[in-house]
């Protein structure tokens, strides 16, 4: 097994460190997180240097396990609904969610090839921590990936079942550390290091408050469509940092989960789902062909009823449909953010056969944007 | 304005006349009226014979309402779904069903060519019976199709906005008549007379009784195809009564509408939509190219939180997933019957240039399946 | 029959008489007229004021019509995808788009409720014109709306199918009128009054040169979300002048038709239609729950094989997916640009009951951006 | 590593053998393999007996891959079209072929727990074969699965990537064996062993013959609601012979797989994909919330359009749209007779904790339908 570290919260700087003009107001973590019962755990691998030597490194990949509910209550189904914005990738778990509106388990991301091992060790997971769930029933894990096999030795398959069941037992409530950690480990965007990125809002209504939380595993853009907040600092962020001779692999994607503690149907949760490309388009990013944006938005309210026991009429809560638009706002904002926490809590990394990929300077946001007071 | 009657139970006899061995238990009409709340009206256009002349007849078209709420709470919403097993027609108000999961106002199924008036005109009802309900608000009718062109003058353009408020107002509970009425009086099914059907199907659930209705325009199926109850008829009832020089022309097509009173979710009530094509095959139709096979379900539980008021949580019931294969086999069976209904409720027809439909001969299934005792 | 006026190209100015820094290279007419073959007709009805007398006015609504295709080949189908970023609104003939990749015949947009009249003329038009195309079969006609009932008396259902052919005999290529015409008459978009609108944009591909138009009926929007090339101008343009007393109907929808001579496959041209509300996004739409934000892209290559004759293998170019990025950059550019046109191409309207919906201030336009040298 | 076996064709009879009158006409093996270039390959994991013991069996499982093209072809695309007729299930790779019609490298079809493995085996075995098709670039591996748990000790995850291997190695064209073999091991259907099926059909169409073969591995329905070519037999074969104190799981799937040599587009594949559901329904099945009916076409033609060369612009083929019914008809046929096998050929199984699986009785078969001729 190859060595892995369990990543921490970090000194890396948030986009709110800069003077970024942000809409809506964020949760207490602005963090997937902040959505009660929510917990993320990542493992990372990072070994080796050098030329490619497939199946020996160099690695930089690894898994990140988002918990939607408690470890007690994972079994528990929540409430979903989905949307491909390009297909060019893989979500698992996604004919149950179009089908009953619904998951339960785990969601796992990681890299492209490994996706199997992430989905089958979930199973295994969840089998040695609630055996009844599994004793009679199947299981149908979601499971993402994006690709990093510009840096990473993809065709290695490096990850193994503790790397999952680590970042499964190590997910946390409250601050998650972000960039280049666990799935995210060896992504990039607009051709800029990136990787996994959080960020949340809260939504009040009807005297109410809900939170609404977005964690991306961001990997996608071409670096002359960069927009941030409305300018286009693209064209002005040329490329002389990717190094001579390694050309760029352009192969691109990005996962988004949505996570509320608000009351909504699954088709209301579909709605939330089909927003994420416009936050997306907030950042620069259009969905081009080998891009998988791929996205799941699910609520941890409704939890008896998503459980269906059977012979019993379920009784759910909504919120109405001619009051979601501050939800979709929410979805924008936060998925607009998460992508550049992803981009900004994060370092220059050096890959696969000295494959490069450089940091979004934070000398140029303090230059453009201005630090935060 | 065409000449038009309204029609009135006949004494044509239903599938049911016959001993044809139909599975599950059928409501006391045996109709999609068995539906509370649910009525059903026809406007019934058959004026001349002989040659085309487009504009002047022969006219064999009409209209059908089916309302889902009684007239004074005709503006609330309905959850529903929708599924589309081949889409060669028109079903208008989709778009509405697959985002919120709901549509209001009357349903209206026409022919073809006549889809528009049927769909203005019903907002022309609305304004004027409900005035607040689209005083300033729009509203976007559910409208079906199928085509009676070998029979009717559909270039005419005989249906008016009189018939269709017609039809709306005539919209009664209880028994229904069935075959050559309304939207399927130029219609044909398996080479034979069709147009109109209904049946419907209890479910025992809980100690709760709920009630699912079927209603059809049927106009598809080739004859080698037909099967009654698995007995694959079509090669037995060759083709001799149809009409030396006049060729059939091969289109065709079936809409169907489900209601319950069960409370199911949009998502649910997407899942019955499904299983229509189901009991279609089952009557040996296979969605062939030409046909628009499009089908919505909708239930009249949930109606305030279908209405969904600003600022108030909704509060909504259902039957959990796991106990939903009853209302699968429910639908399947009143799809399958309510197109025999269609067929053997009815008689030979002329229409346009001397173009013949035969009926399914009722002698022929009293030989067959003999009389029901 | 309500007095109309055929529009002709006005003196108002578009986007790029300002400074507007936008992508792309646009053709000729920066219109979806570039697109040969495609023309584009309007009925425009503009009639009495003061208040509402529900049929009777004041009216401000009409009709637009774009043909695919020459008046001559207006019944060969064209390949098209569609796809509904938030359907709260009407697009018909989608079932058919969805099933067989294809349709035929004019499209037509107007007003909510009259979408039944432009439906049923346009047969009507086709069977005059082209009697051979409907003589044994059925036509099924894409038509969309947007809702103009904050000006317009839409409950009076002004439109005729005299307005409807107008709209259709009048369809002309190269420059066309944008605005306040048409199906566009009554509309507005973030709070400014809006309409019709349309730009396009060339893509050169392997020594080939194509053209990508975007038409627009456009009627949505929080006046707060208003970008412009991401300048978030929303809160500088402040709401005073929307008349006190005047209660701002927040009803809202965007109907975009692509067109491109590029051959493109069905699913190709769905994944064109699916970046529609990326080009939306960068003006500030969400697509929110009111909206019917519906969209539709069509090529007017491969037309022997959309035409699809029975016993002859079709033989069909395509681009691969692999280059279809500068298409998607197209789209999304000239959705922006269209956007923009409606705005701009505008004045202010007082409608039924003094309802004001004021224009975008050229004056700021001028101040913010400049005018374009 | 678990013992397992390369399955080889056997004595078993399949549907023919019978005289149950089938339509349409088959291919030469009445096979998916009759399809040019498509191959089926099995590994089976049969093992102890007696109680259940997580991690030690018993085993009653394996893999099947279909490969779409010879292996040294693998890598290049095939156009696609996928349906979930009821979503409890996983199919993976579907994302893509909703986005560009399309997938590439082999087919693998397992249990539920054990998709994972299949899935990344596939990979690595692509990868050791077909090295430049993975060294820059992603794969998104089809993978199926229906659940054996009743059986098989599922939990236990004895696949390994040598049994996908061994399958993928093992395929070959010709005759394939059918039943308990592969993927197909410990699976049911109408509470009667089955697993793995095939058929085939010949479409005649303009001078030319093409084949449509379907693979099923099918676990799926209620005893009551079976049905061989019309007849109820469900009623008839009461269920003594499930042993009394092994409650039968209720959990079903079936999955599909449609080839085809015949030139057709994306949308068309769909299309055939759409109907598999009537072919299940004509045994009886009408998709029970349990089951995971999820459905796969693809065409063998069009190979140099389907892998897309950048800057070559496209040349497909294809049938036109009109004249697809015959291949609806024998998509329906081929998949009723490709369970039928998977029932026939078959034999009793016990699993797992003693739980009992009997084979539809041959000496039934022929009392009722008699030997064929």
């Amino acid at each position: 097994m190859t060595d892995f570290h369990f990543s921490t919260p970090s000194s890396l700087p948030r986009a709110r460190a800069f003077a970024i003009p942000f809409d809506g107001e964020p949760g207490a973590f602005n963090a997937i997180t902040d959505v009660p019962g929510v917990s993320v755990g990542y493992a990372t691998l990072i070994s080796g240097s050098g030329p490619l030597h497939v199946g020996h490194g160099p690695v930089r990949t690894g898994v990140t396990a988002i918990l939607p509910r408690p470890p007690a209550d994972i079994a528990r189904p929540c409430y979903a609904g989905f949307f491909s914005g390009n297909g060019n990738g893989e979500l698992t778990g996604i004919h149950l969610i179009e089908e009953v509106g619904a998951f339960s388990l785990p969601i796992t991301i990681t890299n492209t090839h490994s996706l199997g091992v992430a989905r089958d060790a979930t199973l295994k997971w969840v089998a040695a921590h609630r055996p009844e769930a599994l004793a009679s029933a199947w299981g149908l894990p979601v499971v993402g990936e994006t690709y990093d096999g510009f840096l990473n030795d993809i065709n290695g398959h490096h990850l193994t079942d503790a790397h999952v069941f680590a970042a499964l037992d190590g997910a946390v409530a409250g601050p998650i550390e972000e960039g280049s950690v666990g799935g995210g480990t060896g992504m990039s965007t607009f051709e800029f290091k990136a990787g996994s990125g959080t960020a949340s809002r809260r939504v009040h209504w009807a005297g109410k408050t809900f939170t609404l939380g977005v964690f991306v595993q961001s990997n996608f853009g071409k670096r002359r469509n960069f927009m941030i907040r409305g300018h286009r600092v693209g064209a002005e962020l040329a490329e002389p940092r990717i190094q001579e001779g390694t050309p760029r692999a352009e192969k691109s994607s990005i996962i988004a989960v949505i996570a509320t503690d608000a009351p909504l149907l699954p088709h209301q949760l579909k709605r939330l789902a089909r927003r994420v490309p416009l936050g997306i388009a907030w950042t620069g990013g259009l969905g081009y062909n080998s891009s998988g944006d791929i996205f799941l938005a699910f609520s941890t309210a409704n939890g008896e009823a998503a459980a269906g026991r059977s012979g019993n009429l379920l009784s759910l809560a909504a919120i109405p449909d001619v009051d979601i638009d501050p939800f979709f706002d929410a979805t924008v904002q936060a998925v607009e953010e998460a992508i550049l926490n992803a981009l900004i809590a994060n370092a220059d990394m050096t890959g696969r056969d000295g494959n490069f990929v450089p940091a979004l300077p934070h000398d140029w946001l303090r230059m453009t944007f201005g630090y935060a007071r």
